[in-house]
């Protein structure tokens, strides 16, 4: 039984909605699909025997969904998969952004393996799409039960690439929400101008529709019925001006990444899209080497009551801190004004174009458990606080899953989900 | 002796640069105001009696500010003008903000008066400028110490209209910061989703200076000189693109500020800027009606511990923490869904013309010191994130401060206050 499955969160909607499924039965999948693949998998740390189904009208009613174990739900612990944590009180309220998904209806199954406080050190968790090797991190758990199917839909959380590299990993496509779209109470953060939250599915067309819930719109039909790009709001009608990333000067993308990524951009400009050259290359490498002096400084000071005991942290989230009490305030100011001033430039493009498009991750999950890869393609644009959408589709050779990402102007999501989509649509 | 005296922070930064004064001197003549004005003025919760001025190296060394008591001071208590933390223990970290401003060398004066947690309730902080009047709040403190010269920066917050409000009053000039530019952290909020950062300071030309400080780019020469509009980096080197916003759909608008306003409008056109009216009447007057919703829901959430006391919170507290109980989960989300297809339709905007300019205040200063005044004209602005400025220079008949607001897109301080600093020369 191949543990890659993602559930489409589309079909579910249309299914509960038609009356061919029902929340319960849904709630019955779920649990199948669990019991037969989480002992291998390990994606989750808890899950509701009997989650309550009473409450589930809404666009997303019935919906099952995960929930990263840094965020709080309400009646159970937030371990943040740190022994320090092992015998936490249940949260006694939701975070907003889990009372957002539960007011459009959707029902909590579980919380999800994260590494150690949404930092390095991994947890359990095995990646569906490519056995044996890493499921990315932090958002392990999340990216992993939506790839395995267990649910349509799981939130993550990202300081640096905790959502966008495990979704490009395990196959599935992630969204991380504008810095600052819903409030970060309730979550175990690392770096507070860094912490975004984050949600996985299966498809880019699958965030669109749990994205026009989540917003309150109301579920939008044209993304339903897959007809979004001719007639939905915050579709453009029209394809996408894209300024094409290579990430070149990063120089730690690999051969096949480079090689997917000449396919997309044929195929995106085959498609119609306008296809111009990223012109901020070295900019972009500037605010990348900026974003762990900013997240390093900010943590030490965030964790603070962790940092006291050092002793009982993983040698890299230990590491991260002593780095930050050593980072002085003169170099988290340099970070910080290098990231300033790429805000402004960034916006300034994404006025005149719709998105910019590149690689997710360096290539596909290296091997192994014991490290969750690296973060390096998400470090700019998390800094700059934008939302940006992982879309799967491609596959390396040995066919390991190989994510693109798509980045767009800030706080306006459902039309970056709307040109995901598009750009999904044509890779395929 | 006129409590009005606003210090010019060019002119102290100035002299510090040439050794015409000293940080001790500065000290001093802080000081010698304080004693002469503070009994009359009574901004201040409580002042250093000997800061230290060891560590006042930058670009503002030697600078003297204050802090508006619901920030984080370390080693001093954050009473948040309420009887619940009458007894509050010293804050153990300067909040962010404050570290921020202490890094580029400003000297912590002391706590300015806030309103009870900065929402409606006042203190007992009189108007330099309008003898008899409310100072506005909820930062009355730093707006009045410094339009009474005692200090040339003071730290505020805004939560709908707790800063430009007050410098519009006080006749002094602020500015907003954009949301989450700083962290929140070590800051008594309300309202996550719009809490932000303040500042005062006798002109926006001086707040151009103080940016450029904090901002860590160096002191900002051409900013200090006057010259800023043909030189500095951030200064756009021609008249600004304006929206002009008259707030008429508001209906709050008194007469003669709808008077000051053709003025203004006559004046920058004069000076060369391009001048359009604005064309969201409407939609800010949604988003005016969408913000007190999501400031009541998320308050009764930040402020549960209080809430739990109310009996022993003022009766707008009370009222605004239970009209947040009572708010629904659909209402909260119908506002908020008004608030970010506006920050949308604005930052689009943006991306054309440079700033929206229009009132900062209904009108000058409301008699009596019983209440601080309406924040209607700044909830729009505030909801969407985005960062203004208060620039004063306009007078009522009777002599009371009229301010305008001058609103840029997100993330740029420094260039809107270049525009901020334009405008007000051409007002003068």
């Amino acid at each position: 039984m191949s543990l890659y499955a993602p559930w489409s969160l589309r079909a579910l909607v249309r299914d509960l909605a038609t009356g061919a499924t029902t929340s319960r039965a849904a709630l019955d999948r779920a649990r199948a699909r669990l019991d037969a693949t989480e002992p291998e998998l390990a994606a989750w740390v808890v899950t509701s025997t009997e989650p309550d189904l009473s409450s589930s009208a809404g666009a997303l009613g019935g919906v099952p969904f995960g929930v990263k174990d840094i965020v709080d739900v309400a009646g159970l612990p937030t371990r943040c998969g740190s022994a320090l944590r092992a015998d936490a009180a249940p949260a006694r309220a939701d975070a907003p952004i889990v009372r957002a998904w539960r007011r459009a209806g959707a029902v909590v199954l579980g919380k999800t393996v994260t590494t150690e406080f949404a930092f390095f050190a991994p947890g359990p968790t095995h990646n569906p799409a490519a056995p044996g090797h890493t499921p990315g991190g932090s958002s392990s758990g999340s990216a992993a039960a939506v790839a395995a199917g267990h649910v349509p839909l799981a939130i993550g959380s990202q300081t640096a690439g905790s959502v966008t590299r495990p979704a490009a990993y395990c196959g599935v496509a992630s969204l991380v929400l504008t810095h600052g779209r819903f409030p970060l109470d309730g979550v175990v953060g690392l770096s507070p101008s860094l912490d975004s939250h984050g949600v996985f599915a299966a498809s880019a067309a699958d965030l669109a529709v749990a994205w026009s819930a989540l917003d309150g719109r109301g579920l939008d039909k044209a993304a339903l019925d897959g007809s979004a790009l001719d007639g939905a709001a915050a579709a453009p009608g029209r394809p996408p001006r894209v300024l094409f990333w290579s990430a070149e000067a990063l120089g730690v993308v690999d051969g096949e990444m480079r090689e997917a990524l000449r396919s997309v951009r044929s195929r995106l400009a085959d498609g119609g899209a306008l296809v111009d050259d990223f012109p901020e290359e070295r900019l972009v490498a500037e605010v990348t080497a900026a974003h762990p002096v900013v997240m390093a400084y900010e943590a030490a000071r965030e964790r603070a009551e962790e940092r006291a005991v050092a002793d009982r942290l993983s040698a890299p989230l230990a590491a991260l801190l002593r780095a930050g009490e050593r980072t002085t305030d003169a170099e988290y100011d340099e970070a910080r004004r290098t990231v300033a001033a790429a805000r402004i430039r960034i916006a300034e493009l994404l006025s005149t174009y719709d998105v910019i498009v590149g690689p997710a991750a360096p290539g596909a999950a290296p091997e192994g458990l014991a490290a969750t890869g690296d973060p390096a393609l998400s470090r700019a644009w998390q800094a700059c606080g934008l939302p940006a959408v992982a879309v799967p589709g491609l596959r390396a050779a040995d066919g390991r899953p190989l994510g693109i990402q798509v980045v767009g102007p800030a706080h306006d999501e459902a039309r970056l989900l709307a040109h995901g989509t598009w750009i999904e649509n044509h890779l395929a």
